[in-house]
C-alpha cells in the first residue's frame, strides 16, 4: 500500500508555558486536531497533496486561534494584511499573494494565482483586483476582529514596536502551514499568515515567498516555515532544506535539523518548519520553546503537540 | 594586491539581432560602459561592494534604455511599478521593495529598507509611506515617460497579453543588476526592474525576491538575475547557484552554468545572471539570444557585450 501523510503547524510563536492554561491548551489542540483530521480524511479518500494542504490551511485560517485568515493580527493602522503561498512538488508550480485584505482564505487565492494567471506572486491592490475578477467575497473587517488580538495591538500601537515580549510572542511568529504526501506520490506545501502585530510599511515576511517560507519538489521535500520572517528570507530557509537533500545527500530529518538548529540560529533566526518527503518521512524541528504542530500518517502515527516532546 | 571586480547587466531580453541597428547598439554599449566605469572608479577608490552595486544600478536606473527606474515599462493601467533588492554578502543582510511608484532610484530605497528598518521586504503603499518618511522625492509620472515604451504598451494594452513577440522581447525581460567584489574582500548583489509591459494585478517578479533574483554570501557568490521572473522564482535561481557551490562543491562558473543552461531550461525558463565570488571570478551565463552585460576587474579585464561572444 502507498504511504500518505499530512503535517500541519499553527506557528512557532506559542504562548510561553507559564501563560498557557489547560483550557487554552485544549482549545489549541482541538483546533489543530480538527484541521488535521479533516485534511487527513481528504487524503485518505484520494485527495491530491495540493487539495489536502489547501484544505488544512483553510481550516487553520478559519480558526480564530492562529495568526492567519480569521485570526490575523492588527497592523499599525488597525487593519489586517495577509500573505499566503502554495507550491506543487510534482511540477514546481506555485502561487502567492501578499498584503491582501478582506479575503477569508488567502491560501485559496494563492492557489488561484497559480491556476489562473501566468504569474506566481501578486501584491496588494493588484492581488485584490484579481480576487474580485474571480468573484471572491471581500469581507468586512469585523470578520477578522478578535478581542485578544485587538488588546495586543492597543498595548503597542503607539510605539514603534512590533517585537513583542515573550508573553505575547505568539502574535509575532504566528503563521499556519501544511505539507502532505498523497497516494499518487506527490507532495505539496502551503503557508498563510496575518503578519506581525503593529507591522508597518507593507512589510512582507517569508510566508508568501517561494523558497523562503514555502517550497515543494517531489525530488526532495515539501516545506512550510514559521518564525522570524526576515531571517527566513535571508536564509532562503524552505529551499535550503531541499538543497541540502539534493546537493549534499542529507536525509529530510538531517537537512531540516541542520537548517533550523544550525544555520538559522547562526544568523539569529527563531522559528521552525514542517516537512515531508515522497517516502512518507515527516520532520517538525523548531528552535523556539514550542510550535503548534500535528501530523498523521497512513501507518497509524498521529501526533498533536505544542512544546518539546 | 587585492583583486576587485564589478559586473553589471541590463537585461537578458535584448533586441533580436535583426532589429538592432548599429546606432542602437552603440547607445546600449555606451550606457553600459558609463555605468561600468563609474562604478569601477568607486571600487578602485575603496568603495564597498554594497556602495558599488548600488551606484552601478543607480546609473542603469537613470538610463532610459533599460527597464528599471527611468526606463520602466508601462503596466496595464499605464503606470510604472518598480521592484528592487540588494544583499550584502558579508552579513547576509538584505533589503527589497516591490510595486513602488514615482521613486527615481528603487535600489536606494531597497538599501534603506535594509539599513533603517527591522524588515527585509516592503510592498506597495507601505513601501511608499516608508520612502516618504525618509523624504524621498515622489516624481511625476512624466519622468518615467518614454515614447518607445509607450508605443510598446499601446500596441498590446487592449489585449490580455503581456508576452511580447520576439521583436519587442526586451521589454519582457528588462531588468538591471550588478555584482561586485571590493578591496576588503566582500561581495554584494543588486537588482532593479520596471516589470513587464502591460502587467496586471500587482505582479511581483523575481527581482525583489532574495533567493530568486538576488543573493549574496561571502562564502559562495553574489548573483543578480534577469529573465522570465516566474521561472526564476520557482527555481529559486540566485540562491541555487550558491547552494550548488556550498553543498556540491561546484565552482562559480560550473554552478551558474548548471543553473542557467540545465536546471532553468528544464522548467522552461529563459534568461541569465551575473555572478562573482570572493576570489574575483566572474561569470555571466544566459540562455537567451543576448544579455546586455559588462565587467571590469583589477587585473585589467574589461568587457562590454550584448550577444554571444
Amino acid at each position: 500500500m502507498k504511504k500518505y501523510t499530512i503535517a500541519i503547524h499553527g506557528g512557532a510563536g506559542t504562548l510561553v508555558k507559564g501563560n498557557m492554561t489547560s483550557e487554552k491548551e485544549k482549545a489549541y489542540r482541538d483546533s489543530l486536531e480538527l484541521a488535521l483530521t479533516n485534511a487527513y480524511a481528504l487524503l485518505e479518500n484520494g485527495g491530491s497533496a495540493m487539495e489536502v494542504v489547501e484544505e488544512a490551511v483553510v481550516q487553520l485560517e478559519n480558526s480564530p486561534l492562529f495568526n492567519a485568515g480569521k485570526g490575523s493580527v492588527f497592523t499599525s493602522t488597525g487593519t489586517h494584511e495577509m500573505d499566503a503561498s502554495i507550491m506543487d512538488g510534482s511540477n514546481l508550480k506555485a502561487g502567492a499573494v501578499t498584503t491582501i485584505t478582506g479575503i477569508k482564505n488567502p491560501i485559496s487565492l494563492a492557489k488561484d494565482v497559480m491556476l489562473h494567471t501566468e504569474h506566481v506572486f501578486l501584491a496588494g491592490g493588484g492581488a485584490m483586483e484579481f480576487a474580485k475578477s474571480l468573484n471572491y467575497e471581500i469581507l468586512d473587517p469585523s470578520y477578522f476582529h478578535d478581542d485578544l488580538r485587538y488588546q495586543q495591538w492597543l498595548s503597542i500601537r503607539d510605539t514603534d514596536g512590533f517585537q513583542l515580549d515573550h508573553s505575547t510572542r505568539d502574535s509575532k511568529f504566528g503563521t499556519v502551514g501544511a505539507v502532505a504526501l498523497d497516494q499518487a506520490g506527490n507532495i505539496a506545501a502551503a503557508t498563510s499568515t496575518g503578519g506581525m502585530t503593529n507591522k508597518r510599511y507593507g512589510r512582507v515576511g517569508d510566508s508568501p515567498m517561494i523558497g523562503a517560507g514555502t517550497y515543494a519538489n517531489n525530488l526532495t521535500c515539501a516545506v512550510s516555515c514559521t518564525g522570524s520572517g526576515e531571517y527566513f528570507i535571508r536564509g532562503v530557509v524552505a529551499y535550503e532544506v531541499s538543497a541540502l537533500m539534493e546537493f549534499k545527500g542529507l536525509s529530510l530529518d538531517e537537512a531540516a535539523s541542520e537548517v533550523i538548529n544550525q544555520r538559522l540560529l547562526k544568523i539569529g533566526g527563531d522559528g521552525g518548519l514542517i516537512a515531508v518527503d515522497v517516502h512518507g518521512n515527516v520532520t517538525m524541528p523548531f528552535n523556539t520553546e514550542g510550535m503548534y504542530r500535528a501530523m498523521m500518517t497512513s501507518e497509524g502515527v498521529k501526533k498533536v503537540s505544542i512544546y518539546k516532546d
